[in-house]
């Protein structure tokens, strides 16, 4: 904090100078730059710091500005020299990304800022759809062909680096292109210099499908430690690279949409970011399953409405329904929550799941048993009546009983039904565990109270 | 699916013969051959399939298994002489995670194994925190004086990279230890020769300390893409480095504990192992929030009784007792969720805050407005009453306005008293709402049916 404030007190000297500020921000990471343009009021400041950049490192600087429609803001309102010079510097993946953000005609002008070469290349990579391998892959590595010597490519690295978005594995390619090994710059480093490369590489490549899903890429490359992944089409030619430090960017992205997904605030639509989003589409994405809980209390009510003239005969019973139902609802969507967890992480398969239902389903009757015992000695000192204490808690052990397997057994129905298990989230789970508890307490009560 | 069968097949063949599986497990990554491991069922298999590898692969193997202590049991039971080949491939801080694990005993055991300058290295790590940058990092990383040339430095790492967790990274000491500056192998490798690493290296290198969380490790790697990062002492001398593939992990288990928090499934010690882990544990974890319910029901059920008398004339009002109850709960827990993710993101702070709170306020009421003529009208159809289907309808509007700005402003509150504001989850906010709920539901109906 205190660094941050002598950071701050630098930067508001600095920038009354433009060769202080030059040094001051060479000194910063992009992200760190992307945050001071963002938070400046005025669009001259923000331009003039972009300005002051060298070319390459404005460009890492506009992509990292969480904001893309400043990001071409800017750069459309730079001399068109400058911007030219910045978007050259723009790794490909990056500009395909900012671009596919804006309309057509801010694309247009974007676009025509790039040569012709690079602005086909962006305008391919913008034709994946931005949640599989290929919106995600870059372009720019570096490949090498088998029969080259190690020296031979350490030199080809050298040329590259500059423009390769990780030079730290070599991907190794026959004539046409297909990929045929790989080949990391430390393995390449301690090879004797005139190897053959195709005598050290690796022939069994781990590689993904232009068309595969994010996630997919992201588990592969969490799972096997790797700091990028080669991208094939369906020949097996070599078509970009996904980086780690995208993948990261999509573990969070990903964790976030399950996270809210869970809590029935969204489906996908609302992410983190439209914590400053649009309103409508928050309204939009919650509202599905508010009606699944109207459908829910509804059908509630029809079951209280059914056993009304039992119930009327002991008023008492009733105090307690907000209890029963909150009760169910909630070790519900614990127990879902839980399986859809393992579900995704891959710890819940095979053999495991019949395992975890009963897991899940102990649990819930110890936590039946014990809350119900509590709750029993409650209602029997406010009411002042065994019976419904003994009502009450044996109402509460079933519930939890059949709240914890159905949190269960939905989530794993759902996914052997290939359906996305997420969507037993919490609405669905507890609104279903509701109506089932209310049905068991009313039975039991009129069971036992002979009504 | 179709190539893992086939895999499936080959590795059946390829077990009755031990020169095959070599060779077929030489293709496989460690994590793959792991799987494999925990799917045997017979240890002689396991210890079998261990002792075919080289030492080195099968560190790595060990480290991958989920299951700590499966790994210290195979590894304790090896031949000692192989034993020792293994651990003195193990990096250090993967032994000292794979040790922690594990009761005295065994420890004792493990720790036999290693030479003795490696075994206090393990247990000065074991020292740290697991959650700390000392606990996540390893000390296994290329380090050079500042006054060497770029080519002496080359040389130094293609001694130390058979050893290096990471050889991406080169960083720069002075003669005590104290970390002065960073390089990428990236810019050794495009430097000239005679360059002395001091002239190149830079110089503001971002680092943690030993003691930080390893949340803020991972924010801090995720935000400037880094491949490591260097961790220093309270003396500034470099004593490790954390590499982005912990740091992936990191970022899997807080979004696991985040996710399984909210949900009030967990405090913590309840993380995605334990689908398959310890019973207690999870009964424990979740006990807390169900005392939290249990109370907002009984809460809930004192305002019922409160209102008895009144309620009792008009006895539809209370099949609608159900429905009031899960709206407000669940509209609350939406704009909890999207709050403390956005708290979590660092998407709300600052002036965004009231931004936020009247967002999610306005959101209510759209959700209430909308959803409390849906259900106006149905309680209209239901009990032919269009004074309940009013009172209903708007006792709706006020409850989702209510429950959407407690939602929005209890995560709010309890991060500015500086207490996780995901505590603030699904049990909690939604008992709350309930109540509130209620009693808006009731004194409505009093007012308008003048009860």
């Amino acid at each position: 904090m205190a660094e941050n404030e002598k950071d701050d007190e630098r930067l508001k000297r600095a920038q009354k100078n433009t060769k202080e500020l030059r040094e001051y921000l060479y000194r910063q990471q992009p992200a760190d730059i992307a945050e001071i343009v963002q938070q400046m009021d005025d669009r001259e400041d923000q331009k003039r710091l972009i300005k002051i950049l060298e070319p390459e490192d404005a460009a890492l600087v506009l992509n990292e500005l969480e904001d893309s429609e400043l990001a071409a803001e800017i750069l459309t309102e730079l001399p068109e020299n400058r911007a030219i010079d910045i978007v050259s510097e723009m790794s490909s993946d990056d500009a395909a990304d900012l671009i596919f953000e804006l309309d057509e005609d801010d694309r247009e002008a974007i676009l025509d800022l790039f040569e012709e070469e690079d602005a086909n290349e962006v305008q391919r990579l913008m034709n994946y759809p931005p949640d599989t391998a290929g919106g995600l892959m870059t372009t720019e590595y570096v490949a090498v062909p088998a029969h080259v010597t190690a020296a031979a490519a350490i030199e080809m690295i050298r040329e590259q680096a500059p423009d390769a978005e990780t030079i730290y594995y070599l991907y190794v390619i026959d004539s046409k292109g297909h990929l045929v090994g790989v080949l990391s710059l430390r393995e390449l480093i301690v090879a004797k210099p005139l190897t053959n490369i195709s005598e050290i590489m690796w022939r069994d490549v781990r590689y993904v499908n232009v068309n595969d899903d994010q996630e997919d890429v992201a588990k592969i490359v969490s799972k096997y430690n790797f700091l990028a992944i080669p991208v094939v089409d369906d020949e097996n030619i070599l078509r970009g690279i996904v980086t780690v430090d995208d993948v990261i960017d999509v573990i969070h992205d990903e964790a976030a949409e399950d996270f809210l997904r869970m809590a029935g605030t969204s489906l996908a639509e609302e992410d983190e970011d439209s914590a400053i989003g649009k309103f409508s589409t928050a309204v939009r994405s919650r509202l599905p399953w508010l009606l699944i809980t109207i459908m829910g209390g509804l059908c509630s009510g029809q079951v209280l409405s059914h056993y009304e003239s039992q119930w009327s005969q002991v008023i008492a019973l009733s105090f307690f329904v907000p209890l029963v139902i909150g009760m169910g609802g909630n070790v519900g969507t614990q127990s879902s929550t839980v399986t859809v967890r393992g579900i995704a992480t891959g710890s819940i398969s095979g053999k495991r799941v019949i395992f975890t239902v009963l897991r899940e389903a102990s649990i819930g009757i110890s936590l039946g048993v014990t809350v119900g015992s509590l709750v029993a000695c409650a209602a029997y000192l406010w009411q002042g009546s065994i019976t419904i204490g003994i009502i009450i808690g044996m109402a509460l052990v079933c519930n939890m009983l059949t709240a914890a397997t159905l949190g269960t057994l939905v989530p794993i129905v759902l996914k052997k039904l290939k359906i996305d298990p997420a969507v037993a989230s919490a609405p669905f789970i507890s609104t279903t565990s509701d109506i089932v508890g209310l049905l068991i307490y009313a039975n039991l009560a009129i069971k036992i109270l002979g009504l």
